[in-house]
């Protein structure tokens, strides 16, 4: 994302503009009445519609452009191959994935890396380190002895070089281990039956990723491969044909977390009461020597569990993604972001709109279809100064605690205080925690989309949320974050889906609102336009999500050329397949002396 | 289809004696009972499911052999591409075509064959063939008159010539305009942004029919293309971005026909009372002189008319496919025969169950969603005899229909006797009506499928049914029809939805059976079946057809392989290009001194 990522805030900024300010304030000018929708449709249709449209075009070419910029990269020129057949003759996927690529693209295929099922070198790796990390503690310690002019202790100092000697021993045991297992030979016993094949041009990986392999659809499954430092390794040990089985349960359990969720935070927000609280934790009696704090305390506590739920479900919805399989972080993030903007709509949108849970209303919705709209008008109506609020309070305090990360150094003062105590403070950054900014904003955008023609009054406030916004995001991604993986823009069509969303609750809205204020027409007469918002979000995905999911042979060719001319193109293949290595796989180098012997006994391909 | 249409109807009959008898006989010995439940679990997941994933497979199996045994015919080397963008330079689509695939697909591409708007050339087409028939007319005429040497009429038979002379006159202006505009440069200024492009190799066309070549995915579509003889070449003509328009357009025409179906029928049912008839009609009042023969009128005529109603409905259906822009008739076929089989269930099923329009069903399903089990299974139960009898006589006497084949001797009648009078008569032999035949095959099924458990007594008579169907159909296709197109089974996947719906209401009936029958526990847990059912749809539908859609990679490598073993993938790949000649190219030939000018002037590439 990173370089296409800073526009998003600002594209949105736009469009917010250009919707909301004009048929929030047109409607307001021309209050109820067709003319009203003449006009509402008019700008509706015309002048946004068409400015979005070119919006979701430039984010195209932006993306094209960033393709082209980055060609460089491995991936372009790699496919990841899953489901690779056992050859009965050698009893290996390896030189069946040769074989078949060699026969089914003669003209580009270049070479492949197998993958291995590195569980037990993961297991041996962590001894290593454990190890290496125990010696140089006890050579520190023993410097600082010899430091003190300790003498009179030769035997401790003695005793300490032994036992250092006995871990070198140790740790050069299980180095050889590693490098015995690293072997080709040995490896072969572990092989995955996935692949990631390099080809000798882009063309010919765009055209191998696209087209079906195999007359099994289930056999030789190719995509475009992921950044290498992208890949989740891990998630490529899951067999191809157990993932739709992972995803129904994820599905499930993220279905059954937003609708249960109420549940628990409303029980702990009962058990929370300050009264409750004094008569179990007696040292919470202290607050009432503070003069006033008993009285914030008593107000803000079942505010502050609420939101205190809500800042974990992003996190949860973010392992729960990774659980489901997914092979690089990209799609995970991009997976949570969507189970978490649904999870903001049903609880933090609908919860607020109704009285009782969310599972009463779905119950309520699908016996009684038909009173939706109105039972929906009815409810915004009642709650616009909530969401003004919300907008206010909520909106504003995301931003300061995004530049403050609280959370963050909570979670590494945690850290540093308990099992990572005494080890090496990580030099990790984190990345742009797109699953938890992206429904937040958009769920600001889906509730100024509602409260556009129903409070107007909201628009301002959001814009103001928004210019704020756009500040705060472009210095973080600018100064604080690191950018880990980069995916030309594929979050755009989920963002485009989720202000889709946003414009078919208000159409609903108002086709409520209208029955409500008696005026059947105006309500019939939004129905049609219900229906052009959803022909033309899926016009929108016909056009322009083809180019998001594939890379196109056009862009391929002219890539490959742009290369060519500068004689590139070897090199940036030959870069491609030594680009994917799993860290299990790559040379163990654990103390200076060993350097001879880093290198894998022999390299496997 | 042909070789591959053949087994289907064996298939059904294997499958529903498996699945039906299994099920439907199995569940009468252990009647009502959860113990029932496990057992009928048993069997649908079992035996039936695993053998059906098998006749799927098989089904597979062959349609891979059938491309391999016509692995000469020209479309598995061409690929039809439309939408091509203007030249800006030449003003033409053709240079566009040969300078893209030259660049982006250097290895295979071999030529490519523009289309063009043919209006004119057809309407000049039309002009000569009649003319042609005049002269032959008026020759014959003369010939006759000179066998009976009628000489004293010399006058007339002068102006006999004369008059041929001048009408041969016209007929070979006419052919000059036509090979005229047949010329390239005239054609140029007709060209249509549609081309069918070949290839050097199946391998190629292959992987530029499943790639997307552009950054704009409504641009340089590319599909594999339909045979020769399937392609409807007005169709062609049609711009890409408006078939969505078309598509919306039948969509919502045949829901329509499909809802309001009852409506029109009702009516002239009411109309042609025999009361009525007599005082409308009075020749009518013959009837009454026969004895006997006023009941049977008045007793089958409201019948009658509902079948003939029927019997059109697959004809406006297809009718109404070939509008929605299908280029091929193998397609309009399909979506015809899926339109019908819909209307089936709609028209035949549903509104025999209930009393009332189908309109007021839909609504009460949609106010009501939690009622329709129930009411379905209530309704199901007290129509059993009347599903028994609609086997019986409609099944067997669309088998006599077919084999007598009446309707097309009345459309052969009226057509000699009207419009076609006095033309000679085509040798056109009629293809298969598969829009026609499978629907009401398929709505067999589904009344077997939901029967199976309510009224059992019902499967011998769908099992004499199946049979007969089975014999009456292979004498049909081997003796009566011409293979007009060969889709290589793409009709299965269509057949299999079917029988999934079928299975579907089945489950739906007995969740509602239960209910009734006040056994909550067994409704509850014939869910979890139904959902298995939806699962198991899903996985055919990934395991299965994308190889329906696509031309694999590993199979056409395969059938390159073993042509360049027999040295004949340049001749197949030459004959591919010149295969696709619209019949408005074709060179004019009408009579036979006009031999040595039949050829157009310059022949388009």
């Amino acid at each position: 994302m990173g370089h296409i990522g800073a526009p998003v805030p600002w594209i949105l900024l736009q469009y917010l503009i250009s919707v909301e300010v004009l048929t929030g304030f047109g409607c307001i000018f021309h209050a109820y009445g067709l003319y009203l929708f003449m006009d509402y449709i008019y700008y509706i249709r015309k002048l946004p519609v068409l400015s979005y449209l070119q919006e979701y075009d430039e984010i195209l070419v932006k993306r094209i452009q960033q393709l082209r910029n980055i060609r460089h990269r491995p991936d372009q020129f790699t496919v990841l191959v899953r489901e690779i057949p056992l050859c009965v003759e050698h009893k290996s996927h390896s030189c069946c994935v040769d074989q078949f690529f060699s026969k089914h693209h003669p003209c580009t295929y270049q070479s492949y890396k197998m993958l291995y099922d590195g569980k037990d070198l993961e297991y041996l790796l962590n001894q290593a380190t454990s190890i290496a990390r125990k010696i140089e503690k006890l050579r520190e310690k023993s410097l600082i002895k010899k430091h003190n002019r300790e003498s009179s202790l030769l035997d401790a100092f003695q005793e300490d070089a032994a036992i250092v000697s006995l871990h070198e021993d140790k740790l050069q045991n299980i180095c050889q281990k590693i490098r015995y297992i690293q072997c080709e030979n040995r490896l072969k016993q572990k092989e995955l039956p996935v692949s990631f094949v390099a080809f000798k041009s882009r063309w010919g990986a765009a055209l191998a990723a696209q087209s079906q392999q195999h007359s099994n659809p289930l056999l030789w499954i190719t995509e475009m491969a992921p950044e290498p430092r992208d890949v989740i390794w891990k998630n490529l040990v899951i067999p191809c044909r157990y993932m739709p089985l992972y995803k129904i349960g994820v599905f499930l359990t993220a279905s059954l977390l937003t609708i249960f969720f109420a549940i628990p935070v409303t029980a702990v927000q009962g058990i929370a009461k300050f009264e409750k609280l004094r008569k179990w934790f007696p040292p919470a009696m202290a607050v009432q020597l503070i003069p006033g704090l008993r009285s914030i305390v008593t107000g803000y506590l079942p505010s502050v569990i609420l939101h205190g739920f809500i800042y974990i479900v992003p996190f949860a919805m973010l392992a729960m993604a990774e659980l489901a399989g997914c092979i690089s972080r990209s799609k995970g993030e991009i997976k949570a972001c969507n189970m978490v903007f649904y999870f903001l709509v049903g609880n933090v949108f609908f919860l607020s709109l109704v009285s009782g849970s969310l599972l009463d209303e779905i119950g309520e919705y699908f016996t009684h279809p038909g009173n939706f709209p109105s039972h929906l008008a009815s409810a915004v109506t009642a709650q616009a100064d909530f969401f003004m609020t919300y907008i206010l309070t909520d909106g504003l305090s995301g931003f300061s605690l995004e530049i403050l990360q609280p959370g963050l150094l909570f979670w590494d003062f945690i850290k540093s205080q308990t099992f990572s105590r005494g080890k090496k403070k990580s030099p990790y950054l984190y990345s742009l925690p797109y699953f938890r900014v992206i429904p937040f904003v958009s769920l600001s955008i889906l509730i100024g989309m509602v409260y556009a023609v129903v409070a107007p009054l909201l628009l301002p406030f959001l814009i103001g949320y928004f210019f704020l916004g756009y500040v705060v995001y472009i210095n973080q991604i600018q100064n604080v974050y690191e950018i880990v993986y980069e995916t030309c823009g594929q979050y755009w069509p989920y963002i485009h889906h989720y202000i889709i969303v946003g414009i078919i609750l208000m159409q609903i809205t108002m086709i409520g609102l209208f029955g409500l204020k008696s005026k059947p027409a105006a309500s019939i007469s939004t129905i049609p336009l219900l229906l052009l918002t959803i022909i033309f979000n899926e016009y929108c995905k016909i056009r322009f999500l083809p180019t998001f999911c594939h890379y196109p042979i056009q862009n391929a060719v002219e890539n490959d050329e742009l290369d060519e001319k500068n004689g590139l193109l070897a090199v940036n293949c030959e870069n491609a397949i030594n680009a994917y290595c799993p860290p299990c796989l790559q040379p163990v180098n654990f103390m200076a002396q060993e350097s001879s012997s880093t290198q894998p006994l022999v390299s496997s391909t």
